[in-house]
Parts: structure tokens; sequence; C-alpha cells
């Protein structure tokens, strides 16, 4: 079949708040190929997205994405990855951004694959099984201890067994006021469940400053340390990873190809690799780096902080490993989030979560129930319309 | 000082090419600071760029561009680099392009900081001297090895001492073809001449494609083999640098950080670091990776294809390092960068080019010759006019 249509949808909350919260709007991604629609979300500021989608043309290495994707034939996996490798060699230079919408049509074209061909998408990647997963209940840190030691027993309450906070006011205040919520968050969710401490990036490339909190996430016993620097700031990774005590670390949302995936597990020597398939390039990258991660005795984790189905498309890469058992499950996400599917990947009566025993990513998206948070966008350049929104 | 406005421009060329040739459009950025005016380019794609200035917040760490450069003081260089920082910290996920966008504003700020001081801008680095550099001949290979040859007379009859070939054919047909491109490009230089040869990342990430010319090369006494390999796939430079026999490789020009550009130093042990200031966030950053460079004994060279302002802008980084001192001079710039400034960077009777002593970039920006390339540009969400093309 050919890839007929891509619609490229900018949804959001009513209001935007200044928080490190990723679930207040959503680049969705339709493709349509011979009756057959697929789904998928870009972690993609939504306007520069679709500007990626239609931009003119620059030069061979600077395409628009649109140039690579529209009227491709898309029949089984090794198209997917084809057409991944068209965007990349007609769009690497000038336009960063297209490393994030691919991500989003990406993965609806396997979507869309999936439903045409009746199967999950982890089977179209060869897996045989649906592992279960521990899911982690992923959450911003309170803005002081008490509040973070509050959220940390409602998910105790809640039935998780593994916590992770994140951002919030960590690393912004003192080295005292972060270890306080540190405590607070064992304290809360008891001594048996796992947590993990999530520092947002915030301590840049200082690894003294990062390397200070070390005795307290050890003292916690925190399962895993993440995101201490910049994506981008790979050999300090290396280097925090020599430091005394010994923590785990982990990392790569950030990392929008493989390679710098890679790069964080060769160099970085990350214990443990995040994958978001809706920043990466999609699941065929997703998993490429699973895969990756595996040879290398790396446990390979989601990255999901959003909706049910960027959970779902986060999960399908490492859906057939049983040894990366843990799942980030998205605690608190806007009502845009919630409303954004009809169905949702339920955790089962053993605490565990599965991608989806179903066709393609197996969610249904709500296009009735999402309208509302449709925002126009339109493109003009040289007087003629190069993008306004599709009907959804 | 205060910053009281940002201009984005569009230009392009009445007809763009499908061609390795980035001068065909330029994404010019104005800045205006109490009277002052400040002019760089960003090597983005254009209406990509203009999205990253005005899309929408999508979270904290996902603001446009404008949130963090409109309004502030700009009264020393440790300004220009808080603006920066404040543009990495409030737009690094999600907004891959605020990094070449803020690349193109942050040389405008130098400009104009530079204009009011009436100084130089590689002063404003803490340079005394602006050394000479011996400029390199940047063409594209000829459709044939007999064509290649041609430009390499051609440029040696325009007096240039260096050259480099890249893109075109390189890399697409056969390792013959590709040899007698590399013997025909000596042949046409003569044996005295600098010679380096640009794969243009044609080999993705196969060492052993990349690593069959290096006999070649090493015949040719090619003195760089620049960027075989994806710009991300740093590993991949590393394991080419111990193939036999030795060829020095060159690469850096798709680095849009510093991070990326000290990997590829300390990880891909590249022997010359290319850097686009338009690039890789300015001058600032451009700098650092100079120094970085410096110290480990690796030489830095700028990454310009397009205009004399791109490459003044391109030369102050490295103005003041006397080891570093080859300079890529654009040759085959499309009228659009021919018009787009007043002056340009003359070859003296040495044959050497310096980044000029005058105020700022040193180079006046061609306002009245550019008015017929200018492309407007609108976008418009949720019914609202977020940008549209300035008066230039």
């Amino acid at each position: 079949m050919k890839i007929d249509s891509v619609d490229l949808f900018y949804l959001r909350m009513p209001v935007v708040e200044d928080i490190g919260d990723g679930s207040q709007d959503s680049l969705l991604c339709r493709v349509t190929a011979n009756g057959h629609v697929g789904w998928g979300e870009a972690v993609c500021s939504p306007t520069a997205g679709i500007a990626a989608w239609i931009t003119p043309m620059s030069h061979s290495g600077c395409h628009p994405v649109i140039d690579s994707v529209l009227g491709q034939e898309l029949n089984d996996p090794s198209d997917i990855k084809r057409i991944y490798n068209l965007v990349r060699k007609n769009s690497f230079y000038g336009l960063l951004q297209s490393d994030l919408l691919i991500s989003g049509i990406e993965i609806a074209m396997w979507d869309c694959l999936g439903r045409s061909l009746e199967v999950p998408i982890w089977q179209l990647l060869g897996y045989k099984k649906s592992e279960p997963k521990l899911p982690y209940a992923s959450v911003l840190f309170g803005d002081t201890a008490a509040e973070t030691k509050n959220k940390a027993v409602e998910m105790k309450k809640a039935g998780f067994r593994a916590i992770k906070f994140g951002w919030g006011p960590f690393g912004t205040t003192t080295l005292g006021d972060d270890e306080a919520h540190i405590f607070a968050a064992r304290e809360g969710i008891g001594q048996d469940a796992m947590l993990m401490i999530d520092a947002g990036t915030v301590f840049k490339d200082s690894v003294t400053d990062a390397a200070k909190r070390l005795p307290a996430l050890k003292a916690a016993n925190v399962l895993w340390y993440e995101e201490p620097f910049d994506g981008y700031a790979i050999s300090n990774y290396g280097e925090l990873s020599t430091h005394k005590p010994k923590v785990s670390l982990a990392g790569g949302e950030g990392a929008h190809n493989p390679y710098q995936a890679k790069q964080l597990i060769d160099y970085g020597h990350v214990d443990f690799i995040q994958i978001d398939a809706g920043y990466i390039g999609g699941i065929g990258n997703a998993y490429e780096v699973a895969q990756y991660a595996r040879s290398k005795n790396v446990k390979y984790v989601n990255h999901t902080f959003t909706s049910q189905s960027a959970l779902s498309s986060s999960l399908q890469a490492y859906a057939g490993l049983a040894d990366s058992n843990i799942s980030e499950y998205p605690m608190e996400p806007k009502m845009l989030c919630q409303d954004l599917t009809v169905d949702r990947i339920e955790v089962d009566k053993d605490g565990m979560i599965c991608a989806p025993d179903k066709p393609g990513m197996g969610v249904e998206i709500n296009v009735a129930g999402i309208k509302k948070y449709l925002v126009d966008v339109e493109i003009k350049v040289a007087g003629k319309t190069l993008f306004a929104t599709p009907t959804l």
C-alpha cells in the first residue's frame, strides 16, 4: 500500500503552565494508507514540527519531511526503515526538528502497518511475546519535602511498588533541600519499594554538583539517578559513573537518534537507557537501541510522561525483552492526555503492564474526545498556504 | 542596553536546486539594542527557524526562543553567554531547531555589541590580533572526474594554494569513480597545493566503505578526509582513525552544541575540527570549541559555504589562534550570498585572509541589495498571527 496522506494535529490544554510537565500539548500524527489509519505522537513543539513538515527546501540535505514520506510504499517493516533513512538523508542539515517530527510519523506508520496486517507492532519487530513490566509511577517532586512525602504515600496507597520523583525544585536550591526530598520520598513509599530520582538535567555539566547528591541517593537506596546532566554531556555521565558511592545512572530521553543513545551507553556508562519512541525517531530506532542495550548488559526503560498511546508506542520496542522489566507509567497527565485514548494499558492483578496484544499499538485514539483540544495552525510562505490544520 | 527587537528574514534565490549547495537561501537575523543594529545568519531551514522563534510554549523546557531573548540586557560578552544559556535551559526539550536559530541571533548580538563598543568581535573575545589564515577554495566535485580536474585547474589559476572538493557524486557510484575524482583533483591543482576531500557524510556509519578510499587519499597526499560519516556517528570516526594508511580526519560542521564538537575530538579522534558559528549556537560556542581544540592539539577550521558575513562570523572564534591557520573560503556562492554584503574579506597579496579589523563582524549587510530575495512568511496559531515578515 502507499502512504496517501499524513495529517498533523496540534492539541493543547486551554492553559499551558510554565512547569516541567510535557503532557500539556501534543503533536498527533495520522498516517493513511489504502484506507488503513495509524496514529503516533511526536514529542515535539507542535508548530515547529509542523514547520519541519512543509518548510521549503533549502538544498539537497534540507528538504521538508513531506518530501520523503508522502506517496511512499508501506508494505512491511523494512519500508518504515527505508522511509526513516530517506528523511535523515534528505533533512539532516539545518532541519534538526525533523528528528522529532519523524518520530511521531514513524510510530503512525507502524500503527497503520500493524492494523493493516492485524498484528501488534511488537510482533512486527520479531518478538514472540509481550513480557510483563513493572510500572513505576512517574511524578514531579512536591514544592516541599513534606509534599513529596505525601505524594509518595499516595502512590504507595495506589498500589505502586516503584516510584520516580523528578524535576520541580530538585537541584535549584540547596544540597540539604535535595537530601530532604530524597529521604522524604523514601519514607513515604517505605523501604521495600523501588525509588528513582530524576534530576531533570539540572546540573548541566557540573560533575561536582551532581556528585554531592550521591551519598543521600545511596543512603536512600535509590535504584537510579536520572539525567543529572544535559543530555548531550556524555563525558560528564562517564565521569560521574566513576564516583563513589556508586549509584546507577540513567539517561537517554534527550537522544533524538540511536547514535546518541549508544554513546550514552559506551562513553556515559549509564546503567539504564531511557528512550522515548516519540523523540528518538520512532519505534524502529528505539528497538535498535533496545537490542544494543541488551548486548551491553544495560537495562532498557521507556520514557513516557504523557498519554497511553505514547506509553504503548514506547513499550513496543522492548516488549519482548524479559530482562528489561521496568516501565515508566505516566501518573499525572493533564486531561488532554487522559482524553487522548479510548482505552488504557491497565495494571494487572500482579501489578504489571504489557504492550497490548492487539493490532498496531493496541490503543484507540479518541477522535471525538480530543476535538476540543485542537488548535488551528496556518503557515504561509510567499503568499501560498503550505499548511492548514486538516479535519480531525 | 536592552534588546529592543529581533527580526528574522527569509531570503532565497528565485530557484532553489536540489543540490548540496547551502547558499541558496538564508535565515538572516537582525538584533536592535538602543539604536545599535547587529546582523547574523543562522544555518537553518528558514521557516522552521522562524517557527522556533514564536512556537507557543509546550512546557518549562520547551519555550519559544523569543521568551529568552527579547528585552534582555546586552552590555558585555557575558550577557551573550547568559542569554544563550537561557535559550538552552528554556528550549532544550522538543525544540531542537532552537539550537540553529539561536546561532544566528547570537552572532547578531555580538555584531550589535561590537558596533556599539566600536571594537571587532575577536577583540571582545579577548584576542589581541587577527591572525592571517590560508583560505582554501571550497567547491563541489564535478559530475565527472574530467570536470573535477577542470575546476581544480581554474582554482589554481585563481591563485588558491589550497582547495577542497566535496559532495557531488563522491561515494554514490563506485570506488573507482571516487579514486578517479581524487586523483583528478590532485592533477588539476598540482603537487604543491593543499588538497582536501569532503565525503559529505555519504558513508553514514560504514567504516568499511569509508576506509576503502584511504589508499587513494593517501596516495594523493590529501590533507584531510572530511565527514565520511553522519555527524552523530562519533564512534565510527574513532574506528576509522585507527585504520591504515593513516589519513587525517576532519568533521564537526554538524555539531549544534559544543558537547558534540568536543566528543568528536575526544572519541572521534579527528585532527581538524570544523565549526560553523551559524550552527553550533553562535560565536561564543565556536570560541569555546576553538580553545578546547587548542588544548588537545587539534586544528580548528571554520565551516563556511555561503556568504561573506557567515565567513566573518565563523572566523572570529579562532581569529587569534596562529596555529589554526587554514580557513574555508566560499568560492561558488549563489548570487544571494554574493549580494548579501557590501564588502568582502579580500585575499591579500600573500594569499591570506583575516577576520576584519573593524567593529562587530566588520562586513556590512547590503540591505538595499537583498530586498529582492525576501520571502514573506506568516504563521498563525489559533487565529492569531504570531509571525509576519518584518520590514527589511
